[in-house]
């Protein structure tokens, strides 16, 4: 039975994305800071084609593995673009042609585009008509397999809202941010099970089964 | 070298009491939900001499050894009694006459009492005179061994606050409380690293130190 999980890190006081976020800056200030224990894994710097690999950790092994039954994405327009409003047509995500992904991308914005195929396996489709749409159109897409909310917090947190995440991963970064957003905001009747942990130096990543009646 | 140990439980959402915190319920609305893990345990059981027993679990470890080396505690008032202002003498804790501490307990007060001794080696002091007055006793009483902060979550964060915590016990309990009282708020200096995670279905325990320069 295929799944939809949710990845997302943040600091230990809860917080997805710093203060002050802004168009430009959508993390927001010191935001940066609970993504870059990824950033620093042997598997993403192998998955990004990156000449010096790092050394093997438990959090490398983690996102070494968190795509493999992965079928689809869905992700929030800021996840995959700066700014907002109609569509810069030269601009074609944060990763270069050869996006992380290798399956197809439904990204969540208000205004229509094209189909972008890249590199490897990843095209990113604009979806403009709802998060309930994005999650139809991702599950097909899926088969089998499951489907990532890859981010950002936002996007989880509709998603969570839903009832539509059968499983999140938090990665817990042991820093704190003092202020930003967070992700349980407004989800006071969320019913979580903790499934699996794996924990390093670094991060503590934390598998939550999410219980729905 | 003996240390200066905090245990703290909080929701998922970073929690450590409920909303409406009040004098009679200092933990707020749903924040007892926070703690019924420990309650929950064979270790507790045991330590308050509970006839029914429950069954071992990774938690009921973690509470069984989480006094091993620990000469002394300190705890805020709400922790010791409810209400504030002049004690009523007749209160003798919320443990009953053997409570689960063994040594002396500093309790922050800002009304000043005779030394209560309990039975099984537990001793309250209360301290009128500041955290840090409360922290030289309890060091002076533990000699070579820890020192345990117990909470509440402001006593906690007072002594965060004051770099006098070397190591911080996180039982992240999977449950959502949406609004109360936060370990973190206003934290934002500290440096935070993971020794060692525990796992179970019911909560994820984290001890992190705390570094300082």
């Amino acid at each position: 039975m295929p799944k939809v999980i949710a990845n997302l890190s943040i600091s230990v006081d809860g917080f997805a994305a710093g203060p002050n976020q802004s168009l430009a800056n959508p993390i927001g200030e010191g935001g940066m800071r609970v993504h870059e224990w990824m950033f620093a894994t042997a598997a993403w710097a192998r998955r990004m084609g990156a000449e010096s690999i790092p050394e093997e950790t438990a959090d490398s092994e983690f996102v070494e593995h968190m795509h493999d039954n992965v079928g689809a994405f869905v992700m929030g327009r800021h996840m995959f673009a700066p700014g907002r409003g109609a569509w810069d047509m030269a601009w074609r995500g944060w990763w270069g042609e050869d996006p992380p992904y290798h399956a197809p991308v439904f990204v969540l914005t208000h205004h229509a585009r094209e189909p972008l195929p890249m590199q490897g396996g990843t095209t990113f489709h604009f979806v403009t008509d709802g998060i309930e749409s994005a999650m139809r159109q991702a599950r097909a897409a899926a088969g089998s397999k499951d489907v990532l909310v890859a981010g950002g917090a936002e996007t989880v947190r509709q998603y969570l809202a839903a009832g539509q995440i059968d499983e999140l991963n938090l990665h817990v970064v042991p820093i704190v941010l003092g202020s930003g957003e967070r992700l349980f905001d407004g989800l006071r009747d969320l019913r979580l099970a903790p499934k699996r942990v794996v924990a390093s130096p670094a991060v503590t990543h934390i598998t939550y089964a999410i219980e729905t009646d």
